[in-house]
């Protein structure tokens, strides 16, 4: 196997997580993808089901080599503890954890091994101290492994575009020169976000940037909105092969959720007016600008980061798009306005930058009608699962965003 | 004892923390110092002495009394542990861990409890580890405390000016107006640190400010420079009460260190040319800043931020001083210039703001030639208890600027 084209994944088993190995593997890369597990813990112990069932990482891994994908290691680890991250760095420790044969130093690592969900974060005093300590326990494991190990690998780590906030100014992507008092500098773009999921993306970037300029990592930070979709090209080939969905309060994303909701007959829920805009991006999209990440990577000495959305909607327009989606099938609901648990602003201005990916060579499949009536089809062969109680459970998670 | 005039002060044991215990009991407020004695154990561990032995709290706490002082209420504690931080909070929990009155709840917190060193956040991959996770889980401990039991306490926080770096714009006090493409919004001034310790820092201004959003909390952050005396009107009541002095190049502040290497006959040693410029602070002076955040505090949901330091010097114009202050008493020693090992500019534009604490009430008291005396004075009586070899041990931490 050639070393040089290794892709370490970390959070291998999440939505994109499992997603990217078959993505990477279909590709010729050796892919290597490490779990806790912690998602499917977590929802089960919140009484959480996924709208199907998702095997493990082991039964998911034969199911693609059956298919005629090459092999995909996986392995079960807490990469929170620091000796099991330097252990995929290392071909001893590597053979030792893994059973398998040592692919190489990475090529690169994808860093998707954190707690993702906001209104997880929001939820008790344990799951927010969690996710400060798992998500920054990882970086500073992953960031000391690399520098002290495996410096030419490249990092390329899941941020979110949520670090911004809803400025006044545009959105720049990652970086803004400033002029004060007639003298100029370059600095991270300013952050301020809404949860304590999302301000632990904030800390990490905190911690890469100071990484890459004393030890000269070479990192890239995608500042993703929230996905949507459930195929890519290789998770459509079988369905042990579709990735975790989610369509509950805690770890939904809206568009999954809005979906579940026209099928299960739930009326969209908008809080306030719904101006609240944000970026979004289909699923093969993320995969797209996780390949270019990897093939034109960001130099030693560099913090390259890039905003990782397609489109900009407001709440509202997504909720009438899935509306009329769900209305072309015969399903019919409505939209609620309720008044809105959060402190965020419901109408803001709102012109983040996206076009380095794009310019990098993405070619984004916008949110089209097909798209939408894709996703419905998808979970209409689920509608007899669908858990209408775990939709909107009666739980207060200190009125948050999610990603 | 009135409520309202609780003082709780965690990192109790620290050079600030048992200075600033002293300095609020003796000025009317009960006091609960908290601490786990990480620093005492981290020397012990890497072979640090400081320069006289320091009685820990209860020791230190009787002889306070002894002299007069109003009983200080002292408890071994790790704040990292979620619970621990929770039962200072309340009475029952209050009353079965420290074993005193309930003096009810806090006024203030003095959140002081951080590891505090840049060398040592970089020593080895467990050190860097320990610092990101001891600090970040304090940090949260707190916060998730104050918010459910106690959200009419301040926090008072001890930053650093170190997390702005040193850009090439006027520092402010915090904050900054940035105005880009014809539109304005106000954002923190942007941070980037030169070690771990420091980073942990900024990542703790961006928890804090998303807990001020979020949940209305009042905090004050004071952005301090290196601290230097050992010399209150308290601590210099008995030799008891001084607190911790290091002199090494882990836990040792530049200018306390400078005095101790004139005494000891040590060159004082200047990285490149000596242009690294930064803005410092009589330990006096960190206790009035102190007093008037706690009596004149931020309002609920303000995070208040001020630069602590009363003056700036370059380290050479720092070293000559201290040279010629050593020569007045016959102690010769030379400066000399040795490579840097640290990625930091050696001349820099440096001009941060500072007036803000002045504005509130505080008197400074500027680094003149008697003060350097009382110094090299106090140094002097503990002569013969230096251990030259503590001073430039053989060790690699990562070539990096302490506090």
């Amino acid at each position: 196997m050639d070393a040089a084209r290794h892709i370490l994944i970390l959070g291998g088993d999440g939505y994109l997580g499992w997603t990217a190995a078959m993505h990477f593997s279909a590709r010729g890369y050796a892919v290597t993808a490490v779990d806790n597990y912690f998602r499917r813990e977590a929802c089960r112990a919140e009484g959480i089901d996924f709208l199907y069932p998702v095997p493990r990482l082991p039964e998911r891994s034969a199911t693609w080599q059956k298919l005629g994908g090459a092999p995909i290691t996986v392995v079960e680890a807490d990469l929170a503890v620091a000796a099991n991250m330097r252990a995929l760095f290392e071909q001893e420790g590597y053979e030792r954890m893994t059973g398998a044969r040592w692919p190489g130093k990475p090529l690169a690592v994808l860093h998707l091994a954190e707690q993702p969900s906001a209104p997880y974060s929001l939820l008790r005093e344990e799951t927010t101290s969690f996710t400060v300590i798992n998500n920054l326990g990882v970086t500073t494991n992953l960031l000391c492994a690399v520098r002290d190990l495996s410096p030419d690998s490249q990092i390329v780590h899941i941020g979110t575009m949520g670090e911004y906030g809803t400025p006044n100014i545009d959105i720049e992507e990652g970086w803004l020169e400033i002029e004060h008092k007639g003298r100029k500098d370059t600095f991270l773009f300013p952050r301020q976000a809404s949860s304590v999921y999302h301000t632990t993306k904030i800390m990490d970037t905190d911690l890469m940037w100071y990484f890459v300029r004393a030890f000269g990592l070479a990192i890239t930070d995608l500042m993703q909105g929230p996905v949507y979709g459930m195929e890519t090209v290789e998770s459509a080939l079988d369905p042990g092969l579709l990735p975790l969905f989610n369509y509950d309060d805690l770890f939904g994303t809206v568009l999954n959720r809005f979906i579940v909701q026209v099928v299960a007959g739930y009326p969209l829920t908008i809080y306030g007016k719904g101006g609240q805009t944000r970026g979004y991006i289909n699923i093969r999209d993320t995969m797209q600008c996780l390949q270019v990440a990897v093939e034109k990577p960001a130099k030693r000495g560099e913090l390259r980061i890039l905003n990782q959305i397609t489109e900009t909607f407001s709440v509202l327009d997504l909720a009438e798009r899935v509306r009329k989606a769900g209305a072309r099938r015969g399903l019919d609901v409505a939209i609620d306005h309720v008044p809105n648990p959060r402190t965020e602003a419901e109408e803001h201005y709102y012109n983040p930058a996206y076009s380095g990916l794009r310019e990098l060579g993405v070619t984004p499949h916008p949110l089209t009608d097909e798209v939408l009536d894709g996703m419905l089809r998808h979970v209409l062969e689920h509608k007899d699962a669908i858990r209408p109680e775990i939709i909107f459970p009666d739980r207060n998670v200190g009125g948050q965003s999610r990603r």
